[in-house]
């Protein structure tokens, strides 16, 4: 794959850095007649946008999507689709310190040592503000999945842990997502986590999460074994996501734990004796997250996501510059104290634009 | 990324069912000139190999590789490198009930409704057999990297976990991998995971596994991003192991509970003050796992990856069968009761397979 | 692209050199419960087997084409293909001449320069011999476009001239293709080439020739605009064939001495005034080649591929050998003295595989 | 290959109608630390732009690109270059007649069935208004063969035939390109096809052309077979472009009545003998056009493409119309009599875009 392309049949490729003029995508494969206006990107990246509460970057930018090609009279075409933003909030500043500092835990060392340049400014193409090109990309996605499979496909994203505290599970509910600035199915878990990361904030440290997210009404057959398994290509979505460390299908890292019995999803048909229904086939469990041998079963997605804590923090640390010089660095400006909060979206977004490529693929081969 | 493909500059290409009359595949973009025999191969093969102790299958596979192509007196000459494997273990018997019956956690049932037809004999394309040809790759990119890069590369995997005994890494001793038949590198783990998998065996029942892999001597800059990189593709190449189920990159899941402060690793000049060697860049903590916005640092890169229980055990399991009929199915023959132990290999061998390709591409880029 | 694959979703790669065991490949992509044997495979390889006449090369070769994965019970399983074909007349010789010089006009001094080594028997990879996969993988492709799209789909290739005599079109007669030793559609001009060619083969000299390939029956849509266009793979496919230095589609290099009327083809509905049949599309000439925009027309593809003469002659000619020395050499042994006979299934196969694989990308977007 | 992308690690994507809001690329591979500023590409966009002169369309396009990302301090940074063209001269009119009629020769008709929906606006994607992009990508690719090769590369255009008349190739001179409308090399050519598109563009009709395009100064080796032959690539790059019909390289479709010994170039090493010196390597004639067996040879890179008549053209056609309607259609507008010319600098970006994409590959596998 690409250095800046992400997909096989439903791909985009994406520019732009995060102090430049614009950042943009091209998205290619898209199946034509299919309703897509700005209105229908604009709604995902406003949910990803900075600057809405205090616990996300206080950076201001409206992230105003345009469409430059790619659709006609509201529909699309089948040709590629350029997508751009303009950068507004890009202030002029000194950057005289990140210049020649390497920031721990950032990009700034391993950008300058594999090319022998870097734009440092507000790291440059590194910067997570890249992202909101994926949610972009992602937004077409659902258009894609809706388009083919209709209004039973569902891509959720939720929070189920921040720093070292999870959501309890057996309170999941996916309505009070959208109503605290966590992403939290889990409404006790929200306000812990804002009394938590107030401290954070304070401190000038900053917090990981572990963002989940699901996909409804995917039907059997999306995945394409050997190396193109649909589990494979989650998880290099996911991991490909800013300063995520991990990945999980399913039960997971916890299905080491599990025994044999535990861990096979049985199945029944059901709605079949005594009826003269067809039968529906159903998994008394979903340890496999909806994916057995790379290939979906029908059953709810499931994938977990680890992210690190933000790598900008107050507290001084030690490092090295350019020069070779031993030094510390204080991260100062407008940075997420938890990164993972604003994940969600993005990790919904790369969910969405597997699936979409994946379902292209399928349709494909197997019609 | 194509169904049966791995890789952008190394590539390879696998074809084989597991009761075919061979598998095999096809290696590409291997720089010349590199000394590569059949030995060369063979002896990863035989790490991976069946039949070994008592906790592997006990089916017969010599699994004797032959060079067919790419090869000449003794040297690779830049072509595509042809490799195959003849089954001789393919016994013809009754496969009458798993022919119709759909095995519980197994790739069965998804295949049958993407396809419409499936290789029932032993699994087919879906068999953990068609791994040995990943590890046969990965010893040509062994070869790769140890011809750029010399023979400080080390690409080393261990099995950290079977079953809910985790090693204790105060004890980790790389000596004792070759010593025990679970690559554990702690030799009192291995004690207790002889006992417990002798129960897990007698109970007819499996355990899953952690494995853990490393890269040693790999230098700073290998990856591409935005989507090319290395973590992502790592995170693909191991989340595509039959019957993987997660994968991490350094602290991992661990990550989301760290603060700033632990998570991004300091660094400093070594050898500088006082000496007149030029300084070498040092890292205080390897949190990062040897990766940085996508590109190698230059420490240590350390990945796991979570395999889940056996899915063939005897105790019978409730499933369907491809009429759509409600059933139970105990599934005997000769099975791994943990596949992570042989998976210890083939994650070395995925990982090697990264590295190499990464390498190319960023000799490639960067010259 | 890969070096040694070809195609997007329908996909073959190969390997193998001239004097090794074997040449072997791999199909991808194929769609499942396609009928398949290898008999279907064998029969297009016997059309370009060398040794069946006196203007091909009498070396002997049966090309008995194995299939050793995905087909199971007669039907392909969706699975990747591997073909097999073993080398049976790689005889043992002295290769000391043409191991140490370069043969003008063959790719002995650039794999030599390339690579630093290359396999000099039979001119290893660089031989012709490896289009048999290619006819292999076309006998599948031809299969998938006939699930796909019915009988009515025909791929057919022609030889249209022969060193400086063509064919009279006006007597082109598809039957006759396969009651000459030329496939030649023009009985009288295959008795000219019988003479002309026993002169060319007494004098030790070789020559070139024009292959046409056409398709009916494709439908109006293959084709993927800009860099996918259905013309531009093919002439990747067709530039590709060994010894090939041009490619045309439709009208050609003759398109440049048009007008712009008698160039662009005209459209009428035929079958519509006072019928109640709906009509049908119909062009009044197809000077387009059946592409207009990189996309088919629903007429005829035509497409042509000239073949420079063989390079193995035996008049001595001037090279330079490994050592920088200059010298002669006469190259001997058992060539086509016009290696663009045999290369008309090969043009036929490489067609149809760039067809198979825009249709289902074709489909995979447009439904 | 994608739809909308060309190359494997120099590779670009591009997106953008001819009357949308702007036209726009992604290149992406590009090494670090070169340095590239807009006038770098302005150069080249600039030969290309419309309304230069009487025999190219009068639209009046500045084409004046901007540079998004990946350039930092005046030097390439490793990441994508987002490239834009804003379109100022799309004139709001009444796009009726062709809204509902497809134009003989152009796209029209194949986009329409494709995708059922087509951005009939100045032939929206299928226009040659995209080929600025190309181009613009063409113009970095030269910076990356300079910077890898030195200056001694240099890549040539130059239109060899307008109609039937072709240059005298005796009064070749290089310096004449630039010096007439036409970049002939010929300067009596020049003068008469001057006439003869008066002529042309009197009576409402057009032309077809053909385009040399050659390289100097390549290094033996780009090349990747089987599948990626630097011919082949060469092949797909040029029928891409908009109204190729036909590709040759050397001799091209003359070389069918070659005889073997007329075809093979022969060899010599010169500077040798008597000299204390190092020979190089030469060839006594140039048949091949600097490639064998998809190799470059070190000669220099030699190809032609045949351009069809502009289909656009005043003279009434018969066509059809979107409901399945006889009917006829006359295009008025401001066309190119001959879209061969401007071809010059579009075929020119190719050449070089394959060339920079072959050797990134070159480096990557053979050092």
């Amino acid at each position: 794959m690409s250095a800046n392309t992400f997909g096989t049949l439903f791909r985009f490729t994406t520019f732009g850095e995060s102090h430049g003029p614009a950042i943009g995508c091209v998205v290619d494969g898209v199946p034509p007649l299919i309703k897509l206006s700005e209105a229908d990107i604009q709604v995902w990246l406003d949910k990803r946008k900075p600057g809405q509460n205090k616990y996300t970057t206080q950076r201001r930018e409206p992230d105003a999507v345009k469409i430059l090609s790619g659709v006609f009279e509201g529909k699309t075409t089948g040709t590629s689709i350029g997508l751009l933003i303009e950068n507004v909030d890009a202030r002029s500043k000194d950057y005289g310190d990140i210049a020649e500092k390497f920031r721990p835990g950032h990009a700034d060392y391993t950008y300058w040592k594999k090319y022998g340049i870097r734009d440092y400014r507000g790291g440059g193409r590194s910067s997570a503000r890249e992202t909101a090109m994926r949610v972009a990309a992602g937004a077409i996605a659902r258009k894609v999945l809706e388009h083919r499979l209709g209004s039973k496909v569902k891509i959720r994203g939720a929070l189920t842990q921040i720093g070292p505290h999870a959501i309890d599970r057996a309170r999941w509910d996916w309505k009070q997502v959208d109503k605290n600035p966590f992403f939290s199915p889990d409404a006790k878990a929200a306000e812990l986590w804002a009394s938590y990361l107030d401290g954070v904030r304070k401190s000038g440290s900053s917090a990981g999460a572990i963002i989940e997210v699901t996909a409804d009404g995917i039907p059997v057959g999306l995945g394409a074994p050997i190396y193109g398994k649909l589990d494979a290509d989650i998880a290099s979505a996911l991991m490909g996501i800013n300063a995520a460390k991990g990945v999980e299908i399913g039960a997971g890292f916890a299905a080491a734990a599990l025994s044999g019995e535990e861990n096979a999803d049985e199945m029944r048909m059901i709605g079949k004796s005594g009826s003269k229904k067809k039968g529906e086939v159903t998994f008394l469990s979903n340890q496999a997250g909806g994916i057995l041998g790379g290939i979906s079963t029908g059953q709810q997605i499931v994938a977990r996501v680890a992210i690190k804590p933000t790598s900008s923090i107050l507290a001084p640390r030690k490092t090295i510059d350019i020069h070779g010089n031993n030094t510390t660095i204080s991260t100062k400006g407008r940075h997420d104290p938890c990164v993972g909060i604003r994940g969600v979206p993005v990790a919904e977004a790369m969910l969405a634009i597997v699936l979409a490529d994946h379902l292209l693929r399928h349709q494909a081969q197997c019609g």
